[in-house]
């Protein structure tokens, strides 16, 4: 594979985004509610252990607005698990409470603009934690999809690859400047799904991704060359929460 | 963070657009119309104590056309305020007769390119008041958001601070010609939603919604770089109409 | 406001497009359905009375294709009686049984181009005449929204107020020389929906829109800064066919 | 009206397609499923006698995927006949287990690059009998909307009536090599629906439609100037076949 | 027909979205249920029948992601064969539990592009299994349709013939380096559907579609020129897996 293709590839990911369907929540007995919750936990739990055991990562976030009540954010080895998690919670009493809005089906990405440190990736410590990272809990999420631009003289994909690794090193310096406020995860759907990327955003403050994303924004790279798909946004809803978010 | 990208933020912002499921609402008994109707009026009680405090604001209009019924507008300090809003008011038993059809998530936001007057903005009344500003209760609102264009040669983020100061200058003296006529408040979106910004127009006088946004159009700033998502314009619907607004 | 900008408002204009559910409204009884023409009857007559009393107008046309089955075009002196009308009009019955695909907020206006007569165009009953019009019951209608065009060298707002004229005089010639052919109302939507204009046309002979929408593209205005939106296409139906027209 | 948009126009066109409500139409009783399906055929053979006395034609074809399931073709002389019939058929029992899907408005065209042969086109038998068509019974049928572009350098309407008539006369040829292999009917929708072409082939081998309009797209008016929409394409359901094509 | 134009043809092809409705599924009795698998699975089995007489070919996946839980992917000789397929298929008591979510109707293509080897294509072993392909069980699938762009000075349809196949070669010889890894099938859609081209790709590792789609990207048939719509990826679903994967 040509030079300007290679991308390191981690674990595989999910970001699934629901409407809780309130008036058929309402209707159920509160019997049958606390069973569904607990059916619900119980995945989480399981999903707790499987991050426990180093073999995933997940997180659950409470999206403000009407796009969507909560995302579920689940990253596995294999495309496999995936699909099999989803069809199984899909077959969920609390899932026929929900309606599904919107998904994004993707693989955690290092670029090859990376300069490399000289190790092996396969086996760097550093490396293999940021492709099979641990979500963060921090207590707000950012969710966007986004393309390279290839329109008229504004094409990314006819740049040079000294062109494209020099506007992503000024790209990179920018987003180094939050560390510690933003943690940024970067996943590749080229093939998966409708956009080239996924960018999921965590921070203690949320301005932050507003400061972070409007900065960037000025910068060739965004500027000339970013499309962005549509965002969304939320709070970290942990597991302890779940009951009361769901009580009616 | 560059000069470029300097806003200053204050409250979060929710637009929360729905139409009334009226066929449903007429099944209703007017016991339980009575009911929600009184859940409802608590709401709004309850936001006003909470805008006496100073601790937010909010405005209810009604819209025109078959885009919306209503349009309940939020400011809160916090983002998590927002959320936990949202979410009470999806459970109560009003809410099941809307239909949720738009919502944006913003934040009330001053822009860099107002001269500074020397004082320290965290404290200055003046700033202060217009980031957690109480929203006005004129008769009239618009709401639409929008993006700065990045085309082929009319990408205005790749201007330099002074072209874009020099070109928001002159976009700024129109809106000061409409002082006391359209009160605007400016909310940003970048990294929270789908467009840059959100703009909300108050007015007495509903044509002067067309009449500032029409002589704007021909402003370089909104002529080349000025991209409109839908707008939607609405008439004010205090407290005191809403028993009748829903009387069926 | 700058002279580009200059416009004059008349009647504020909603045009209001609905499909009929049929399922349901087979499935009422006859008495219910004959109530329910009559509470609609009961409105196009109160219409009717307003508009005699030069406060007003309406028209009511069936829409050709699965677009929607009707289209109800009212103008009135303000926002707020357009707002009133649609909001009892979705309380009735009648409403119930109507499924609601499009609507347009805007408002009647003479644009800066036209040459003044030099009277003044507040008293001039001619002007006053095309501000506050009474709709023709001609037996076709044709409305679509359209924006001037902003995009690379096609920019209609960064032509000066000369370019601009000159190439709407030679637009008009065109309009002239279907005078007594087809009426045609221009609304304006800025700041009010999400196009600029609204035209709405009517005509004896269906296929004068056809030759008049072409011949116009030929024309610099339309063929470099027309975009247009959805095109409706409807026959007159006149308050005595409604009851044949619902009859199942 | 200037040469340049002068068209010969003919019998007006409704293209309705619907899909199928499997579901609902197999809850049907087997009588109720006889009854509506001979209210369909009753529609039909009503048809059948429209056009015997040359008063009409109409087509009906199988659609193949999930764009719809079926498409009726219709052509009448006037715009009333068209709404009168789509109306008449929305109130069947047969409606009632069918979604609407998409339709078409338009008019038989004959465009104005057509060498003339010098006859009156009010009388000429080849030409009126190109306007008021029979529609063949083939086999396969292909439908898209098109527009010609008005974009930067690729404006058809800003070209002179002798560059484009030299265009079309060169994309003619192509389509004259298809003669006896795809039938074309062109019907024009400015003014009517929200493309400015409807184009409606039939074929005996399907693979006809592929070849012509893939040849013709490298052809300079459709390379440069064509915009399409969504493509249908369908089989021949005759009269015989419709019971077994709704037998569940 | 122009060379520019020729393509080879082989069997036609049918690709079918589904979502599955659990909640009605999950209602069903499970007599019903297991009625309804077997319904589908004596689809299968029919299917498997023909394709072992050579006379067509069919492959099952499952969906990752909410657009759909399964894809059917149908090659059939004629057209009528996959309408006939689909009509019985829509007709079943399986269908009534799933909702149609897409579909792509197209026919297996070789390119006028491939050098031609000297033989009868019609009678050429090779072209033939090509033309008329056995779909691999390969573990994951990727579908996407796709244009040829004709935009400013990226149109591909205005290069010659001699320009289209240099830049054809290239695209092709990053394919060739896929194989074993990647199998492809082109499918012309021109005249059938609403893009141009569909793409499916199967792989043994899922990681392959990302690196191969990124990969040709930088290619300058895909960086100028491409137009890509919506991707789906699933991983296969045996006829053995189908009760499990409809357990509830």
């Amino acid at each position: 594979m040509s030079e300007a293709a290679q991308t390191l590839d981690g674990w595989y990911c999910l970001h699934d985004f629901r409407k809780m369907n309130w008036s058929a929540w309402k209707q159920l007995s509160s019997e049958d509610r606390a069973t569904a919750i607990n059916e619900f936990l119980g995945f989480l739990e399981k999903w707790g252990t499987v991050e426990q055991n180093k073999q995933g990562s997940h997180a659950l976030y409470s999206i403000v607005g009407q796009k969507a009540d909560m995302m579920i954010m689940l990253l596995r080895p294999t495309m496999e698990e995936l699909n099999e998690i989803e069809t199984a919670f899909n077959k969920t009493t609390f899932a026929e409470y929900t309606v599904p809005v919107y998904s994004y089906v993707s693989v955690v990405e290092l670029s090859s603009y990376m300069p490399s440190n000289g190790t092996d990736p396969e086996t760097d410590p550093y490396i293999q934690g940021r492709l099979k990272p641990e979500l963060p809990e921090w207590q707000y999420v950012c969710f966007y999809p986004m393309n390279k631009r290839r329109e008229g003289n504004d094409n990314w994909y006819m740049l040079s690859m000294d062109e494209r690794r020099s506007l992503m090193r000024s790209h990179g310096m920018i987003g180094r400047t939050y560390a510690g406020k933003v943690k940024q995860i970067i996943t590749g759907s080229v093939g998966f799904d409708d956009w080239e990327w996924g960018v999921t955003l965590f921070a203690h403050d949320v301005l932050q991704f507003k400061k972070l994303v409007y900065e960037m924004r000025f910068d060739e790279v965004s500027a000339r060359y970013g499309e962005f798909g549509n965002f969304y946004v939320g709070t970290h809803l942990p597991k302890e929460r779940i009951a009361k978010f769901l009580a009616v």
